[in-house]
């Protein structure tokens, strides 16, 4: 055994949570896609902070590499091991700590699943309004990627239900950002830095989540249209209206037929060219009045009905299908997903964009997602493209999309975050000086780049 | 005219906008306590980001410290030049540039008075939420302290209406961080990283602020009860209603009583010894349901009555003398403003403590504020004490206040900002990693500490 093997496991006592050489699972050397892979010296699962500490302190001193990894479901390479060394697995930290019913407060390890924390919540008569769709990430990783989801157009994102933070600093050094308390105007906000960083600053080894009081209902309303663009034109009129829809999902008629076909189901007012699929949370007679508001408001503004999902198949099938699409693209072929987001004004003619570059270049993309935030699935598929004719065409057309984007005043990502690869787009599109202040902070923080190295902003 | 001047006057042509010596106003020496005095070289007020950005890089080449200051009304000595050089008046850039209505953004300059920028919003339809008790403020002080306000309750505070900012950096370089993008997992937020760093990091000089549609009515309501600690319990009940209160102030019997006198005013209810004061928007029949739901809970746990502030005179006698608490112990001593925050479930054990700690040491100390989000303004009053008197038990009983805050877990400041006067209890409270991540992340974006040096956090 070599020195810093026995070094390591001075630090991790349990031997089989440090694993070495052959023992090391697949799954360790990339992300959920499995395109790109790592090299891994050693996983090792921590249980404590103090553990945590330990291992960034031995790799800091002896300048070994740390990819910080939570259930891996990551899209974009963030927990790909690029420099080999240490993957530091959290999921054994799962724990649910407390839960403060006087401050509206959980406070969790960063290896609680998602969709167990939200349950956990639900059945104590709270709600942890976040909801990103993979619902098997971590929260440590929802909030390495300040992940969003659809209930953001009521509710907001992660990093607005993210109070307080223990972290631990490259070197090892533990500290705790943010706190219970709602207001903050205390020095700088290093809990809101650590928030979407990816884990390039710091590994969070500790949560303090906000939860509000559960809402009493939750209705769905289908809203057909005779275009994208008139669907999502309308996405402002309902704003307007100040009816609080948690959700605002837009979807194009030949993106539910894939669903559709994929699950052996069917979607409501199929004569539709393109659908809003709204959510209402709250009590009853607060959703009434607000839905009829929208009624009125999408009728004037060339909605071809106003579908309320009250019956339970129905709504069932519908978010059934809403949410396969992915899944069902994929059972198509490989694609590559992007998160863009632009203004809401802009959604409609970002997707025109990519309808007619699709066309043009015979590649088929496929839209959808947060109308109420401009925030766009895109699925591209590679069809039956060579590898390199893939690799070509690809990095051509999202280049091309990226450069829509930003020109419509857009961002590389929503919620996915950068990771590898996405950088590419994200370096060519951002100013360098926003480049260099970003690699500055590093550089203050993570002297040696020993925490996720080579990723999202850095050169 | 010395070399330096004549350079300085070469990047702002205007000479009536560079001001040395005598003809310095003593009020750019100070803020608006005008307790704690610097010294200048030269004021200059800059019109645009060009003049800011040469400004800086010209002292940043020099050497010479650089005060940034809005309208100047901050509480804790931000715009105190400690070390002499610039005064950087920010107040001439105060456009308005554009109301984006289908984005819900507004881009301002930083000199722009909060209240006006809260009217021209209004008037054109739309809210700009974040409301704290200074409306002379400028929206660019505002985002450097983070102010808060009495509608975070419903709201949030000014980080949660911060879309983007450009910024110049203490070398002059100019950047934009945010955008009008509503989710954003693109690299780190540096736009979270300077909301409230103020002025230490960077100088605003453009703000993209997301504004939400009007509400269509407003309504207050004051619960009396028969002690503080029983209106506090009740703060729980009340939010757990999901009645979504915009505002939830606490102010005890003794503390209106100075108001009244102050204004020669009469305030409901006063056999009360402590009220709390609601306030609700929205639709009409949506506020009606809500406040019935608080009234029910309320009359449940403690409150005296409910009385909905219909009568447009005593809703604005209630409102009138809580705007002018401060003012009306000033009226009576010197005071120390104090603007701690505690977790919502600690703000009785709070006050208790504070006003124990008055009776025992015989210094006044009047207490209001925030009981929805823990905040809580404190007046310590100087009363006859001599200069060293008031010094020396000032410093002790602050001590104790701070100590006990952080006891039970809250901060410095809730919305005031650090500052100088804070930094003494800030310093001794924080734990020693996060003031040299500060500082580290400090020095890493202007390594002269030409911005603000020597403030909040500095060493």
């Amino acid at each position: 055994m070599d020195n810093k093997l026995r070094k390591l496991l001075t630090i991790i006592p349990d031997t089989d949570r440090v694993i070495t050489g052959d023992s090391i699972e697949e799954v360790y050397k990339s992300d959920v896609l499995g395109r790109l892979k790592g090299t891994v010296w050693a996983v090792v699962r921590t249980v404590s902070t103090n553990e945590v500490s330990g291992v960034l302190s031995f790799a800091f001193e002896n300048d070994i590499p740390v990819t910080p990894r939570g259930a891996g479901t990551n899209l974009v390479g963030s927990t790909v091991p690029l420099s080999g060394g240490i993957v530091l697995d959290l999921t054994a930290m799962n724990k649910i700590l407390e839960l403060d019913k006087e401050t509206f407060t959980a406070t969790v390890e960063p290896g609680v699943v998602l969709q167990d924390f939200q349950e956990y919540v639900e059945k104590e008569g709270f709600f942890y309004p976040p909801d990103p769709g993979e619902k098997t990430a971590t929260i440590g990783g929802n909030i390495s990627t300040n992940a969003g989801g659809m209930r953001a157009v009521k509710y907001g994102v992660t990093r607005d239900y993210v109070m307080g933070l223990e972290i631990v600093l490259a070197d090892g050094r533990v500290l705790t950002v943010g706190s219970k308390n709602i207001k903050d105007s205390s020095g700088l906000s290093l809990k809101n830095l650590i928030i979407g960083s990816e884990g390039t600053l710091a590994v969070i080894t500790k949560c303090i989540l906000k939860v509000i009081p559960k809402p009493q209902s939750s209705v769905s309303v289908l809203v057909p249209f005779n275009s994208l663009d008139k669907g999502i034109e309308s996405v402002q009129h309902i704003i307007n209206q100040n009816a609080n829809p948690t959700a605002i999902e837009f979807v194009e008629r030949k993106v539910i037929k894939l669903g559709e076909e994929f699950l052996q189901l069917s979607f409501p007012y199929p004569q539709a060219k393109a659908y809003l699929i709204l959510t209402f949370d709250g009590y009853e007679e607060e959703i009434e009045r607000n839905i009829r508001r929208i009624e009125e408001t999408v009728r004037k503004h060339g909605a071809l009905e106003f579908l309320r999902l009250t019956d339970k198949e129905t709504a069932a099938n519908v978010w059934r299908i809403r949410g396969a699409l992915v899944k069902a693209v994929e059972a198509v072929s490989e694609q590559e997903p992007v998160d863009i987001v632009v203004p809401i004004n802009k959604t409609a003619e970002f997707v025109e964009f990519v309808n007619k570059l699709s066309e043009k270049t015979n590649m088929q993309m496929i839209s959808f997602g947060h109308a109420g935030d401009g925030n766009v699935h895109l699925c591209v598929l590679r069809g039956n493209r060579s590898e390199s004719q893939w690799e070509d065409e690809r990095k051509e057309n999202m280049d091309k999309i990226y450069t829509k984007a930003y020109q419509l005043g857009g961002l590389t990502s929503g919620e996915h975050g950068i990771g590898i690869s996405k950088k590419r787009y994200y370096l060519k599109e951002t100013d360098k000086t926003n480049i260099d202040v970003m690699n500055a902070i590093k550089n203050s923080l993570d002297s040696k780049h020993i925490l996720n190295d080579h990723k999202v902003y850095m050169l």
